[in-house]
């Protein structure tokens, strides 16, 4: 069964704390109605810590769509290329095994994308295949595991390398007030990781045992980006909080059609969302609470990472794990899409 | 084999030709040095006409990112749409066996995607697939098909519905003064084409053989976006002319590796690129004349249309061939990427 190997994961240096938040709505946004409100939510969210690639001052004076851009892509080529040779190094392949490259990165963009960027860097063959995905937000990394299992079904000799690399502080906007945009900057941060997926069953991984794609119709307005000149404003329905609940048949009964019931869950990689997300989670796939202690730790201590936080959840569980324990992969995106994945730990 | 069906294309109703290319640069940029050259070169393109989304003026006239994203999003929904129901209805499937949504559209960016909305306007099962692409430029159509042939090859029962849609136009800049900016307002037209890959081999279509992605090292700035506030700026390195005989000696024995020798081709689906382009394939591959006449009467009539043109290509194909016919489809597009697809046709 195709497995994933131990992921690499970096954050950044610089450090934005709720604190930080909460000044600069106080410099900047003292007439708005929610402040009360925003200082008990911030709180709430339990994450005491998030890393940006740049100093939060200067991420809150950026301007428009170029200007940003520019910096996306000065740490993107950089930060993707040192994730994806540390997870490649972890897989026990060299470059010349690689048959895909998948990236998702969801708030710059670029094209040629990181996936040209990736093959010339670190000098993977001229035929892989490239998907390089901006798209599905937060889904992303979910989305890119699921993605590399079709590929490696169509042969044990198929490895894949998927790289989530998020620059989530690049969407902040300082004159963005209303109270879903405080609460985006209350929860993002930036960060990178790199999985290899092999085809193979060699080594010590997280064996894919089968994916699913969940799609919630007309539910576009969950989570979405509006388009402005200062580039991506993430954009927040509070409906988004019902989504687990709406998807929690479906996810249940493709557990337990290979699992025979969530009771037997050994373990949950899910994307930390917010603090409300995971407890979504928790309460609708009926699992204990210590089952997403590796998830909230994510969040808690490094933010909603988007496309790189069910990666770094993963990583969380290496060590941490008994051989044949069985679980599950989720995350949440726009669409609103859910990514599914069931796995079987080979340890 | 999983086989291509009928495509549907549409073009919009305005109109472009080289004339109102050369007035706006005589009304716009009457300082440029290279006046005479440019007369030359547009009527060297052998295109005759391009159809665009909005009228040429109105184009010529946008200003930022977002004024051009809404207008993005506006068509991108509408027409996405159509040319959707339509190859769905051409393929002899019902919105219930689609096990995967396609995608292609380097012109414009949403999230979600028009993926996310291609499901719930067709209703299609809430278990597909997404694959919305957007970094691939050029090669999207072929990258979507050799995707699509991947997933069918997991399944007969699976069933692609892929759809290409390009507002470059939206990618002119009124300021943007550079010879290659006029090279690009002047082959780049807009578009939109569905196609829908069915996973068993019912139905008359292009059977898929094999497909390969092919990367050119070091190639990044042969065809690129540079990321300005006003959106997307296509730039084109001259390098690019000599990509199809760099890649030359890996398509041609990919194509012998199936179908001994390319003097045996009975058809190029090739993406149109520009007449240069097309030139190069036709020396590159050893094909006689008539053998790319489809690929140069789209260029002709339509221009370049990105990830579109590979699809109408195949499109004008269809009631032009002869069962058993064998041949290559192929396209260009950043990295530089090339994706190319071995086929045979069931009539």
């Amino acid at each position: 069964m195709p497995t994933l190997t131990k992921p690499s994961i970096y954050y950044p240096e610089y450090i934005v704390t709720n604190n930080d938040i909460l000044n600069f709505i106080k410099k900047y946004h003292s007439n708005t109605s929610h402040m009360n409100q925003l200082e008990e939510m911030i709180y709430n969210t339990t994450i005491e810590k998030r890393h940006l690639f740049f100093p939060f001052d200067l991420v809150m004076n950026l301007g428009l769509f170029e200007e940003r851009q520019a910096l996306y892509e000065e740490v993107a080529r950089k930060y993707s290329l040192l994730v994806a040779q540390k997870a490649l190094d972890n897989s026990g392949l060299t470059k010349k095994d690689i048959t895909m490259i998948i990236t998702t990165s969801c708030t710059g963009f670029m094209m040629p994308s990181l996936t040209a960027h990736l093959i010339n860097g670190l000098d993977l063959p001229e035929n892989t295949i490239q998907l390089p995905i901006a798209q599905m937000g937060c889904v992303g990394g979910a989305y890119a595991i699921n993605r590399a299992f079709e590929h490696c079904q169509l042969s044990p000799t198929n490895n894949v390398l998927i790289v989530a690399l998020e620059t989530s502080s690049l969407c902040f906007h300082r004159e963005a007030g209303k109270l879903q945009d405080f609460i985006s900057d209350s929860i993002f941060g930036d960060g990178a990781a790199g999985v290899v997926m092999r085809g193979d069953d060699v080594g010590e991984g997280l064996s894919v045992v089968k994916s699913k794609s969940i799609f919630l119709k007309n539910t576009e307005s969950f989570i979405q980006y509006n388009i402005t000149n200062n580039g991506f404003l993430f954009s927040l329905d509070k409906q988004v909080m019902y989504s687990v609940e709406m998807i929690r048949n479906q996810v249940n009964e493709f557990i337990q059609s290979e699992l025979k019931h969530t009771d037997n869950i050994d373990f949950c990689i899910s994307h930390t969302g917010g603090r409300r997300i995971l407890d979504e989670v928790q309460r609708c796939l009926n699992l204990k609470p210590h089952i997403l202690e590796k998830s909230r730790e994510s969040l808690k201590i490094v933010g909603n990472t988007s496309s790189v936080s069910v990666i770094d959840v993963l990583s969380r569980h290496f060590g941490n794990v008994n051989h044949k324990d069985q679980g599950v992969l989720i995350a949440f995106g726009p669409g609103f899409t859910s990514e599914v994945m069931l796995g079987e730990w080979r340890v």
